[in-house]
């Protein structure tokens, strides 16, 4: 399906499901994103959750979002149980206005849901010449270190910054061996997953994408990965007032209430210590593409440079949409 | 030898060497500190080295460090090529000062050298009850992902939370698979390393390591760990005006110029969003000790707290020094 006409077809379902036009447009923008980059994990597939979760009344399709601004350069946004996307689109806008102002931005979320990509925020930011930093908890996927239940979100970690050139650096990294996406669409399609990424509800490794979801997921580097997932419940569920320590619900799966997640903003402009920061990022960026590379690899690639490419190309094309996934949205848009 | 004759000794060789009484003070304390939580690749193994840059003029024991207040909230310091724990130390007091004035304390440091372990200038906010980030750079240890030269630092990622209780959370992982320190050890006392962390300078696996000092150090998790180290980059070089993109120094080996290091004080308020933020904390680090365990494990910790304890263990004893290092320390106290 080409671009805008699938953005016209999620814009009319989520309206269906009550929600503004505006808002049903920052949803649809950021589904249709997700797909272009080459993460449908984040896309399509998360329609019809977001429906079932108005319709079980744990999304608030109507929020009554409250903004309140602590200091020129520290916004707080209750999202009140809305679409994570719209709550986040809103708090990154108000961290890109702090930080233009005042150099520095930070904008805490809370009451939100899941919100898609944090490299999608990122590169608002980063897309006004700024240099942004994002976290967000998730349900729980992760075992802490030296436990054997899962507790953290794959919690990403999220920076961007300008680089002088159209591509930004956009690194968005979660801090499981693999996204926890890709075990739910692989999981859907019926694909396995690679080894050493999970663990079943028994504690043995898997590539059953199924078991996976209902095991554990390893984290990055062991204790190491298991302390930065820590580090971002807190930085996005204690500090912002969402929930964190387990208590995010699993979006598909509990319908027993809102999932309060918290997101954290923190945009700077790059110019606050140095007069060129364009030319010194370049130059970082040149060095690095300089080196000797092994053998397989044709070119060192920045985080976000890929997906950039992917972007670029998946433009052009119409877009592919699985028939399962093609089934459910006809269903949504049938209502 | 018992903590405050070391630090006595520490501080008479800084000053015998040209630093001021204070400057020499800080360092020592510094010094004897990464001895006391058991860092001693961060401690005393490093002291000859910093007299050696001293006396080679690469360190300028006298230097007249330069502040400029940008906001409230943002300080920027030109360390003028002093000690890196002296600026470091000026750094997160004047990031603390704008935290508790404005909930939020941005500061940037370049010209500055070694400062240490990251998590000692967290825990001086945590013991202020306040949250920190620090990032700082180093010489080229990690070959970025595709690239077979080395060229980010071991670029460590530190984070700290007040906890509610006397010990702090502190966060501090390089994003290598183990610290350039512990290999620096080994290789002065012959030890040898784990396999997994590290190549030669032909690129086979080595668990030699000076033969892993003159190889690459590999990151965690690939791609995603040479990512988070190219982020630590751009936050403590590009962006505070530092060096940047493998132009580190190395401080053992390279005496052509200071280093140049830059670091990144980031303090912020924990209630700026919650009011009980005390309360949170402790509810979280609750739930997640509570967590089943697997079975070599007796309690879940979180980062710093096997360090507190020993730290507190170590406080109670005389500080051990290796025979070569105590060698190394008399002679700079013969000067």
């Amino acid at each position: 399906m080409k671009k805008n006409k699938l953005k016209k077809l999620i814009s009319k379902i989520f309206i269906k499901h009550k929600l503004s036009k505006n808002h049903a447009n920052i949803c649809a923008e950021a589904l249709v994103n997700a797909e272009l980059v080459g993460a449908p994990s984040h896309g399509l597939s998360r329609l019809k959750m977001y429906c079932d979760r108005i319709n079980k009344k744990v999304i608030n399709p109507k929020p009554r979002i409250t903004i309140k601004k602590i200091t020129e350069s520290i916004t707080q946004i209750d999202a009140k149980n809305s679409i994570g996307f719209v709550a986040a689109d809103i708090g990154i806008k108000k961290a890109i206005v702090s930080a233009k102002k005042t150099g520095i931005g930070l904008v805490g979320i809370n009451n939100s849901g899941h919100y898609g990509l944090s490299g999608y925020y990122a590169e608002q930011a980063v897309n006004q010449n700024l240099i942004a930093m994002c976290f967000t908890n998730a349900p729980p996927a992760i075992a802490p270190h030296g436990a054997i239940k899962k507790l953290f979100g794959t919690n990403p970690i999220c920076f961007g910054t300008p680089t002088s050139n159209k591509v930004p650096f956009i690194l968005d990294t979660s801090v499981s061996m693999i996204n926890r996406g890709k075990i739910r669409v692989a999981a859907k399609i019926g694909k396995k997953i690679p080894g050493g990424v999970a663990l079943d509800k028994f504690g043995k490794p898997t590539t059953d994408a199924k078991k996976a979801l209902s095991g554990v997921q390893l984290p990055i580097a062991g204790f190491r990965g298991s302390g930065l997932a820590w580090m971002v419940d807190i930085l996005s569920g204690v500090f912002t007032g969402g929930n964190h320590g387990g208590k995010v619900k699993d979006p598909f799966d509990d319908f027993t209430g809102p999932q309060n997640i918290g997101h954290l903003f923190l945009v700077m402009k790059p110019n606050l210590f140095v007069r060129n920061y364009s030319k010194r990022i370049k130059e970082n960026i040149k060095r690095i593409k300089k080196l000797p590379k092994i053998k397989a690899v044709k070119e060192i690639m920045y985080p976000g440079q890929n997906k950039y490419a992917r972007y670029k190309k998946n433009l052009k094309k119409s877009i592919k949409i699985p028939k399962n996934i093609l089934i459910e949205i006809n269903k949504l848009n049938a209502v």
